[in-house]
């Protein structure tokens, strides 16, 4: 049975709300874990519609400092704290972040009653690794916008091999060696002979991985690093007849979204960060997949899973 | 025929959105210009679900620096300059606002493309005047909140006494005296006779007036300012079993709103501000209707129009 991998579309407009489409913000789930992807005005009524409980979060993860990404997180912290939370939550963003939350705290004379553990992203382009639990790992991804940038590619930390439970009758392996079996060890049996781990266990599940890539103009560069990726969120603010725009504004079309997709094989791709003048969406699903089929447009309230089984 | 006064209720419950009601946002239309009293999340989100045009807001009034009362501003400021605004905005609220929305320039590396004419209200209990255009004038009324607050009084502008057409003729008034006699001069004819202005014109229709009060605890100081207003605003964001709790956090329950009414004799009565406690808000209505008859819920996507015809 697959273990839970889920991407939770909460908001996919740019940046002006329209046709009742919102700005961005995703829910990823891996195993109940949850983790918030950019946090758009209204994003917490978003959770609430869809029934996620959002003090369960663990963790926030902001692209860049934008409105229309993260104008939602002061007044999610402010329900996390009337809801009574007092557990820790990981933020992970824009240095400037926290002078916002700052001033905020300040100015409404409020605490919050739990931790907020602040990893400030410095060097957007070499950022690397910035979250790490026992679920998933989160490296950044440079972006190229108008302003300091990265997306998020996050990894399910590495599985243990799944051991046969003939070879454990077979070899009469006891229960305390099991353990570093499924990490790759060999056996050694009363008789000395040594069994190969290999002989012992199956490969485990491949590790999955989304990548969240927004905002930014086409930018060839990040494609060693979400080579393969499962599932793949490119920004596609535009058409391609406005390509020339999506440019000089640092944003990229559904067309070049898909070149990305093809030219790093990833598996799928779900489009977003759509501009408010198009009422239909149409296009960009059809654009996208001239170049990459299995494109799909990231529509609120949408699902998409990852499946291991 | 009456000339427009009407208040659109946005959002009326308290700090966390619940049941699919929104934090405090008001929209008053005199005559067309359009103010808007609070701005909580999501804000814009319902101006449009209501089809304002929302660039058309002359002025802004934040009452306090809660949240839930201010939180959907960057994201609306943010929205005008996307849609283009050159036109000035008012902005009245308590002095660090504008420490909010300089922070928000400063990392988002944004600048508004149309004047903030920014009015700070600094000592709450004695503000006074805040705002005045043709249409109105608005003061403060001091609330008795944790944090410093202020309600506001909005009243239409002296009107001109209305001339009757019949005295005109029988006088023969010329075209140019019209102007004097409507702002209450008597006439003189060619005879010498003085006319009394009594004589030629009527009354003006009385000036409306409506009066927000949000948030505040049960504070009958406020009683000699808000008297015989047309509409009255006056939050509830308990009923009276959290009496106590209430007072102890700043807040008012149903009966005390209608207590407030009732003394300040009213003409009618909205409650507002409904705790995320309570689904059904029937009580409310109920609990006020009985000290205060005229009495009603302060429902998202009402109108309540104050007619002087």
């Amino acid at each position: 049975m697959s273990q839970v991998f889920d991407l939770l579309i909460l908001g996919s407009n740019s940046a002006k709300p329209a046709y009742d489409r919102h700005p961005t913000a995703q829910l990823l789930n891996v195993q109940h874990r949850l983790y918030l992807v950019d946090c758009g005005e209204g994003t917490q009524m978003r959770l609430a519609e869809n029934g996620v409980k959002s003090s369960k979060i663990d963790a926030i993860f902001i692209s860049h400092l934008h409105g229309d990404h993260f104008l939602g997180l002061l007044p999610l912290l402010d329900s996390f704290n009337l809801m009574g939370r007092q557990h820790p939550l990981h933020l992970i963003g824009p240095p400037d972040l926290i002078k916002i939350i700052d001033l905020h705290k300040e100015v409404c004379k409020a605490r919050f009653l739990y931790p907020i553990h602040f990893i400030p992203i410095k060097d957007t382009e070499n950022a690397g690794r910035v979250y790490e639990d026992e679920m998933i790992s989160v490296d950044t991804i440079p972006m190229d916008h108008r302003v300091p940038c990265t997306g998020f590619l996050f990894r399910e930390q590495p599985k243990e091999r799944n051991i046969l439970k003939a070879k454990i009758e077979e070899y009469q392996i006891p229960f305390q060696q099991i353990k570093a079996i499924k990490k790759g060890a060999d056996f050694e049996c009363e008789s000395g002979e040594i069994i190969p781990n290999a002989e012992l266990t199956l490969a485990p599940k491949p590790r999955r991985a989304y990548a969240y890539c927004s905002d930014t103009a086409y930018f060839e560069a990040i494609i060693p690093q979400i080579q393969a990726v499962d599932l793949l969120y490119h920004e596609s603010t535009y058409l391609e007849d406005m390509t020339h725009l999506a440019a000089e504004r640092g944003h990229a079309t559904a067309k070049e979204a898909a070149r990305i997709a093809f030219k790093a094989q990833a598996k799928k791709l779900l489009i977003g960060h759509f501009s408010s003048r198009y009422a239909d969406l149409s296009g960009f699903e059809k654009e996208a997949r001239d170049v990459f089929p299995n494109s799909f447009l990231a529509l609120e309230g949408k699902t998409f899973n990852i499946n291991n089984s």
